[in-house]
């Protein structure tokens, strides 16, 4: 499994993605899911991945024209000129990569075993940051106000606290807490996602990530995080009104 | 879908489920998904359903022998001597029922659509109380101090709260409370779980339930609880340390 939450605030774009793979419970990995392009002053993309691993980096290594000697290659990237095109690219390139891999392998009833999610995320110069979640079948949707975030992956453990905390005028470094408290519910109970998560704060306008760090396991905000929200549940708990048997009766 | 939570305390069990059940979207219905039966001061058995509704009433039917004249009905559940029997005449019944109906309807291609799993608890006199899973295989397990609760259904939005409110220790009034939050959180993301909400609460030794209720949706306490776990949630995530994008460097 994995777990990758983007989200929009009026300040920009902010990813986090844990990075582990498994292939069954005795083969587990460490595999990078957030990927990013940009072009100082006129654009920065990034994309985060769920599903399978030979099916999103084929998408990457397409998008990067990897089968192209390096002199030859052209990132369509870096040269689409809106978000919403790139979209429809990324979209293209992940349907066709996971119908052929089912149409490799018996066809439909595969189906399920090729699929990938992708959030794509970015700003072009002269228009908006944008946030979209592309699906295995190539089409998509775009994050609004309504819905301002996309998870993939293990999404509900850490999901009640995100429709909770969330909030567009959130600072970066509130928005960075609030994924840790999400990532932190869904690495307790859910064995398939782990440690080290990458973490993006895309600033509006920037055209370059505002802060890009690895946090490993052993990071001192992560672990301080992680067990002082168990004390701070605890008090949230105690702070709500008492139940009593006899209420409906008064 | 459903959620449905049983959980031990020193005390004695606690037990909540929803009622809805849903065909579709657009066919809801409010349904029991708790069942009671007890003998004063001998013995108090509880159940708790979640899948198939066809199949959990066709277990419940059949426990009390509803295809048999009202007169001529034995409920064996209130004569076999242990917890544990309960459990396995439970299982093979809903064992029984699952296997009937898919044979009934091709076999193994339709091996998803009718199983269902049950939470049982209660507790015989002279016993501990006890608090089972069983699968729709006709198998189960046993709550013990390592895992002292059991969810069925929708079980993912709700987990983080149980996994660090919960206490062998507690009151019954903090168990509702911790229940309560946990269904709020499991409600507000999924619309296949609703209210009204059914509570039982079973003292040890006590073979009938010292509080039995449906929670509504204008409940005053459900209501109270629903709305300041925001507010307490976004307490105790302001009281986390802030996370600044310059920790690394100091």
């Amino acid at each position: 499994m994995t777990y990758c939450v983007g989200m929009v605030l009026d300040k920009g774009l902010v990813l986090m993605s844990d990075t582990r793979t498994n292939s069954g419970v005795d083969n587990i990995s460490v595999f990078r899911k957030m990927y990013r392009w940009s072009v100082p002053g006129q654009r920065i993309i990034t994309l985060m991945t769920a599903g399978n691993l030979a099916t999103t980096q084929a998408v990457i290594s397409k998008l990067e024209e990897r089968s192209k000697a390096p002199g030859e290659r052209q990132n369509s990237l870096l040269e689409l000129p809106t978000m919403f095109q790139v979209a429809v690219e990324v979209g293209k390139l992940l349907r066709e990569t996971v119908q052929q891999t089912q149409a490799e392998n018996g066809g439909a009833a595969a189906s399920s075993r090729f699929t990938a999610s992708i959030i794509l995320a970015g700003q072009i110069a002269g228009m908006e940051p944008r946030l979209f979640m592309i699906y295995p079948e190539g089409n998509f949707i775009e994050a609004s106000f309504d819905t301002p975030f996309f998870q993939i992956g293990e999404t509900k453990y850490g999901r009640p606290i995100l429709i909770r905390g969330y909030d567009r005028n959130m600072s970066f470094e509130d928005a960075v807490k609030l994924l840790m408290v999400s990532f932190d519910s869904t690495l307790k109970a859910n064995l398939s996602v782990g440690m080290p998560l990458d973490l993006m704060v895309i600033e509006r306008d920037r055209f370059e990530p505002l802060h890009e760090r690895r946090i490993e396991s052993d990071d001192r905000y992560y672990v301080a995080i992680s067990t002082s929200w168990s004390n701070a549940l605890r008090n949230a708990f105690h702070s709500l009104p008492d139940y009593t048997f006899y209420q409906q009766a008064e």
